[in-house]
Parts: C-alpha cells; sequence; structure tokens
C-alpha cells in the first residue's frame, strides 16, 4: 500500500505550542492569579470565544476591529472570535444582571485572538486574566482592581515592575489645550493612538503622527511638541509633573484647569493609596501621562505594567475604566473597571528573564517521583496495585508501559530525572514486595514489603 | 443626544456562560484533573485552538469534517477552530518529537468547536480534559490512561460512573462476520457510527441503519440482526458474552476467530486490571461491544463513561487507541491512546445530580469570609490599609466600594452571605482599630486592635 504523502507538522504564525516547561511556568501564573482572586473576592465565571458579530465590533477601535477574525457559522450568523474579555463581558452582566450581586467582581481567564503583525512575545492567540469591578464608578473600586493585579505580579519571580497610571480626562485635557477645544473625537482617538506607540516608537515618530492631527489656534507642529512636552514632563520623583500639567492647560486654556483637576486627585490618590497597600516587594506605582492604552472604551483611569528587567518589552498587565461599555445593551448603568494579565507576554517575559527560580521551574525534573518499572509481563496487575497503592499514599508514582522491555523502562526513568525506581517482577509479585532503588545513589533494596517502599519515599520526599 | 438602539445581549445558540456558582463547580473539576495528573505524571502542554485546516480536516470522519467551524484568515490561509484535541496533538508531537521523552504522557485541557445539533448538555464549544500517551502500543498505556479518568470520576460527587470498554478489532471481526470479509472501510464506518447511536436512537433505528449496508452472502436484515445480537449479548455479570461473541464468529467465518482472540484478550485484561487497581467508590468497569464512538481515527481500545444515576444523559469520559494518528505528518511510528473527559458535559450532568453535595458547591456564599466596610471617605486608604492586613494574615477580604454609602455596603455583604464585617471609620483610622461585626449573630465588638480583629477571623474561621 502506498502511503500519502506527508504533511509537514506546522503550526499557524503568531501560535504557539507550550511544551511542559513553559506550561508550568503559564500554571504557576494562573494559580496565583486564582488564590489573589479567591482572597479578595473576585468570583470566576466565563463566557464563549464566539460571539455574535454585532456584540464585538465597533468597540475596540477601528485598529482593534480590522484584527477581529470573524466569519459566518453553520446557520449563515455572523460570528468572531472574541478580541478581548471585557466587551464580552459587559454583554454577559447585560443579559445576567438580574442574577448578580453589584457591584460584580469578577476573574476571567480566557484566550483572545487578533490577527495583528507578530513579534517577539506578542501572539495571535493569547490568554488574558481579566479582573473586573462593574456596577460602580469609584476610586476604592480602581484601587482594588490594580491592587489584585499588583499582588498577583508581587508573587511571581518578575525582578520588579512598575505599575504606570495614568487619566484618559487627562489626556483629553491635554490635547484640547493643544489643538484647540474644538479637537474632534476621531481626532482625539488618532492622537490616543499615536501617543500610545511612544514606548515602542519613539518620540520623533510620535511627533509625526501627531502634527498630522488638524489644530486650532497654532500649528500642527506646535501642537504636537505641547503634547508631547505636557506627557514627558517628569516630576523629580519620576512621577507626572503635574504642576507642569496645570500650568500649562491654565496658559492655553484657563477654563479647562477645573475640568482636568478631579482626574490628577484621582490618579494621585489611587497611586498613593496602592503604594500604602500593595505589598511591598517588587511592584512600584507611578503617574505617567504618557499611558494611552490602545483600546477605544476606555473613559477614565487607564494604566499598564512593565517589568523593570526587560525595557522595551512592553506591558504585561494593562487596563483601564470603561463606564459606557455595558450601555449598548442596557438602559441600567453599568460603570465598570478592569485589568488584565497578558498571560502569555508575561510568560515569554519570564522565560527572557531566564532567572535561576524561573529555569528551576521551566526544567523542573520529575525527581520528586518514584517510577515503577514491570521485570516480566505477568507481573503488569501487580505493578498497577503498586503504582496505585504509593499514589494513594501520596507519592507521585509513574510506571513502566513498554512491555517486556525493562531496559527501556529504566532509560525513560532516567531521562524524566526519577528520583527512585521501585521494580517489580514474578518472585515480588508473589510475596507483594518491590526492589527500591536511589537512581542518584545507585543503592538498591532488594525484596522490601510495600509498606517500607511507601515509609522510605514518602519520608525521603519530605 | 440620542441613544443609538440597545442591542439586545445574547449568545450564540449552543454557547453558554459560566455564573460563578456554575463556575466554581467546573473548577472543582479541573482542581482534580491536574492534581491526579501530577500524582500519575502526566505533564501538561497546550496547542492553538486555531490551526490549519489541513491539519484537522479527513481525521475525524466526514460527519465531524461537516461540524468543523473553518474559514479564511486575515491572510488568506484556510484555517479551522478545532473540534477535538487529539488531532492537534498529533500535530505537536511530529512537530517537538525531538523534545519530548517517549513513550510521552501528557495532559491537555482546552476547548474545542463542532457546529452540530445542540441539546441537553451538547454544546458547540465545550471544554475537554485529554489524557494521552503517546509513543508505546501497550495494554499498560491503554490501563494508565484509563486509570487516570477513572481516578478523576471517582473523586468527583457523581453518585457512580460505569466505564464501558471495547474494541475497534472487535467491532470489525462482528462486522466481517455478519456481512463477510468483503466489506469495504466506508461501509464499516458506516456501520461503527450506526452502531455509535444505539444507546440514544434504540435498536429498532440502528437495525434500519445497519439494513442499509451491504452484505455478502445474506440478506442485509440477517445481516443487521446478527451485529445487533452480537454486540448486545450479555454475561449473567453484566459483561459482553465474548464466547457467545466467538461461538459466533466461528459459526460465520472460523478464520476471524484467530483475528478477534487478542482483542477479546486485551479488553478482558484491561478491565481486569482498572478493577483491581482503580479506587472502589463509584467507578465500575464492564466490557461492552456496543461501545462504537463516533470519531474515526481510533484503533484498537475504546471506551466511554456514563453517569449511573443519569442513564440517557451520555457519555462524560471517552477516548480509546489511535495508532496511526501521528503517520500523516512523521516516519517515526507514534501509536497513542488517549482518554476525555468533556468538561463542560460533566459539569451539566452535575448541575443535573443537584445531589446535596453539588449544590453545596453551587451556592458557596462567601459566608467565609469578611467585608471591610467604609464608613467615611477620609478612611478608605485606612480600609485598604485594613483589608490588606487581613489578606497577607489569610482572611478572604473584600471592600466596600460605593463610596459613602455604607448601607449600601452593609446590604452588599449580606447578600454575598458574608459572616462578618469589618468597619471603620475617621475615628477607627486615628486609634487603628476597628469594629468587628459577626453578621449571624449580630454581635458587635468595637474599637478593637487590628490585631485582635485578626485573632477572631482566623480562629472564626479554622
Amino acid at each position: 500500500m502506498t502511503q500519502p504523502p506527508k504533511i509537514q507538522p506546522r503550526k499557524l504564525k503568531g501560535f504557539r505550542d507550550y511544551l511542559p516547561g513553559p506550561m508550568r511556568l503559564r500554571q504557576m501564573v494562573l494559580t496565583e492569579i486564582r488564590s489573589v482572586a479567591r482572597r479578595a473576592a473576585f468570583q470566576e465565571i466565563a463566557t464563549p470565544a464566539l460571539e455574535y458579530e454585532e456584540t464585538l465590533l465597533g468597540q475596540g477601535g477601528e485598529e482593534t476591529d480590522k484584527q477581529v477574525y470573524r466569519f459566518e457559522d453553520h446557520g449563515g450568523r455572523r460570528v468572531a472570535l472574541r478580541f478581548d474579555l471585557t466587551v464580552p463581558f459587559a454583554r454577559f452582566v447585560a443579559e445576567h444582571q438580574g442574577e448578580l450581586v453589584f457591584p460584580f467582581k469578577k476573574l476571567q481567564i480566557g484566550d483572545v485572538w487578533r490577527g495583528e503583525n507578530t513579534q517577539k512575545g506578542r501572539y495571535r492567540e493569547f490568554g488574558q486574566c481579566d479582573f473586573d469591578i462593574i456596577g460602580v464608578d469609584s476610586l476604592a473600586a480602581d484601587v482594588e482592581v490594580m491592587l489584585a493585579l499588583a499582588t498577583v505580579l508581587s508573587r511571581l519571580p518578575t525582578g520588579g515592575v512598575t505599575m504606570s497610571i495614568n487619566h484618559r480626562g487627562l489626556l483629553s485635557g491635554i490635547l484640547k489645550a493643544a489643538y484647540g477645544s474644538e479637537i474632534t473625537p476621531a481626532d482625539e482617538t488618532k492622537a490616543l493612538i499615536a501617543i500610545d506607540k511612544l514606548a515602542k516608537a519613539g518620540e520623533g515618530e510620535v511627533a509625526k503622527l501627531l502634527a498630522a492631527i488638524p489644530a486650532h489656534g497654532r500649528s500642527p507642529d506646535d501642537a504636537a511638541s505641547l503634547v508631547l512636552r505636557a506627557i514627558t514632563a517628569k516630576a523629580p520623583d519620576g512621577n507626572a509633573d503635574l504642576d507642569a500639567l496645570r500650568r500649562l492647560v491654565a496658559e492655553e486654556n484657563p477654563v479647562a484647569v477645573s475640568a482636568i483637576e478631579p482626574h490628577m486627585e484621582r490618579v494621585s490618590a489611587i497611586a498613593e493609596m496602592l503604594r500604602r497597600a500593595a505589598p511591598p516587594q517588587g511592584v512600584k506605582f507611578c503617574v505617567d501621562l504618557s499611558v494611552a492604552r490602545g483600546l477605544g472604551y476606555y473613559t477614565g483611569v487607564v494604566f499598564e505594567t512593565t517589568l523593570d528587567r526587560l525595557p522595551g518589552f512592553g506591558s504585561v498587565s494593562s487596563g483601564g475604566r470603561y463606564n459606557d461599555l455595558a450601555s449598548r445593551f442596557s438602559n441600567r448603568e453599568l460603570p465598570g473597571v478592569g485589568g488584565s494579565i497578558g498571560l502569555d507576554r508575561l510568560v515569554a517575559g519570564l522565560e527572557e528573564l531566564a532567572t535561576a527560580t524561573i529555569n528551576a521551574s521551566l526544567n523542573a525534573s520529575l525527581s520528586g517521583g518514584v517510577m515503577v518499572a514491570v521485570a516480566s509481563n505477568d507481573a503488569l496487575a501487580y505493578a498497577f496495585d503498586v503504582v496505585s497503592i504509593l499514589r494513594n499514599a501520596g507519592v507521585n508514582a509513574d510506571i513502566g508501559l513498554t512491555e517486556g522491555k525493562v531496559g527501556n523502562q529504566f532509560k525513560y526513568a532516567s531521562r524524566l530525572g526519577y528520583g527512585h525506581t521501585v521494580t517489580v517482577g514474578g518472585s515480588e509479585m508473589s510475596t507483594r514486595t518491590a526492589n527500591l532503588k536511589n537512581m542518584t545513589t545507585g543503592d538498591e533494596s532488594r525484596g522490601l514489603p510495600l509498606a517500607d517502599v511507601i515509609a522510605r519515599l514518602t519520608s525521603s520526599s519530605s
């Protein structure tokens, strides 16, 4: 029989497989996320990957809409793969509002898809872990969400992260001061998208993009440089220079000062409370007026978090307040605030950091475990007895699967790094004993009763 | 400003949201799965939801291919959402064979999509949890996979499950005996799909489907009734009557007996070892010749698991041996065996069982936790201090988020069922104390130092 030609085994560009090592890192992150959520009373929910196209489109902004995977399903419906968890969450809350207690604090973990250009640590499919609070617009809710994210990050071996905080209202105030209060919403969006590129593309590139936006009362070049000056001015402590901002806005558009004043107070208060409440290790908070976030739906505080030891790697956790997102579905006011940990970006960052702790997790051998080798086929049932007894006693135990080839079984045990092997054959079966071997020292005890095998393995692993 | 008309918040048919209660059940199942995997040395991996269409199509069978969600992506590639985890796993193994130790024992948890007709507990998006062993064709590997699944199910409050075991080789032997050894592979597949409908559609319907397949040496009606007799014959202990099978095959096609003999031995030995090794509670194993499984790629043992207390609900865990799946990609022989827990089906089954244990998990209030109520806005930073101190001390703690509305905060605490509240205002802030209230008894202690609050909460929760 002629075989059909082989297919090349390949993934789509921008998608990744997880081998066991990176998967352990990923699970380490997820375990911390669920633990922090439980401790802080965020309840986990889930929504489908596919939604009606109309539910998702028009929410993230034009650039995001272009990246959405969408198609017609078997029933002729226009459907789309979610590009984030926030927009489906707005649909979820509107649909289930009678079943929820507000303010509703939720955790949601799931994959999202965006057909964007790929780059290091940036995928077309990526896991997001979202903490959100919906049903209240309060400083406390902003702090509570950001505190949860900061607590997760503080428990991971990142070597330090910085959470940079801004407010869309401040950016709007700056843009109105620079371009004139006649600036259109569409031009504001363009400016936000330009500002969002600052860390990646640099000031020159952003200045060019900003200078393409029509200004009122000054040249676009002047407007662009005014914006750049405002968003990059730093106080001596590294935070945004809010006094300079106040002066600048007062100079250009005195009426606008009272509009931005509450936003300045809010971001300062958020940063201050986080500094007090968050775990001291590993997380810094700063006010940074250049944080814009690309998504269209934010209306209040916005923030993003970067790894201190990987400048240029980009944000591993971000979010903001979105007070109008559920209003498309519901007459009830459902203001929300949320933040996401980019699971795959964070894991990619940890892999790149490659510290001793991280490498230990990546390469974690099964050294704490034991493998039951089956020396003769007639002892297989007995070997399953033994492996079950070990597992029930709390020992991580594997079993040799290559029938009649005990040499292969030992090779397998040694490649996986098992600390011990337990060998059983016909004679051990008849006496209900086993031969225990320490794979590191080579010491072997033959004909041990099973109770002794368990005793030795449970004491050696503790 | 006129508001745009509201969009109806709705999900696609066949898709479900998870509210916090069912999500707790889902997480309970996932926690047991990961715990069993760790104990038995299955290593977790992940693959993308989207694959090249050519990777997925033609593997599950014609009926499955029709259900696959597929479309053209932004780069003009033909892509498809995975309909199971097994076919992508074959691609994964072929692509990463140099990085894996064989036999490779893996766990994979992920959603899959099939555009099939929906019914109770049957969704178009559903989570699968797959235990697989690839790289060896042995009885031990079959047992090890099924034992892992049985162990997970034995730890869940199902009220008992039955794992029914068969072998594709036995079905093939029966079909050859009934239809003549000239039966084509396509007709064998048709017959398997018919047999797979037995539990749902009943004997009459299956007989009709079987009688539509051409027989050699007898009438199609006779062939159909012979098949039905063979697959439903039971020994007094409830297992398939293998002696009757042997006699039947010997009568019709004496040469075929030696072909089915090793398969009979294998299923009997698998069932016997599982009965010895599996946890005694809650899982029964039986040999059942009517188990066929709908997927095309199985070549050896096949099995499915049903909830004893929900007859007619269908399978919650199934699988089988697939020795040829990786051969499309690789010259290396990579025989595999795997089984899946249908996460959403199982959760739907648990919800339907609605036992006291399950309802407790569904309705688990946050009674073990505490809510920090903020009596005055100026105490908010202090309230965050208190909630952080409580969380760091291991107490699940929530915080009032509705500024200036302490009455709303208490209503929220009582709706969520918190056992205690801790109230702080300006005077507590200045003395670093708090007022602790037991929400069940109504007892309140005012002005307690924080250390005392922690002591009382940690002792009451233990």
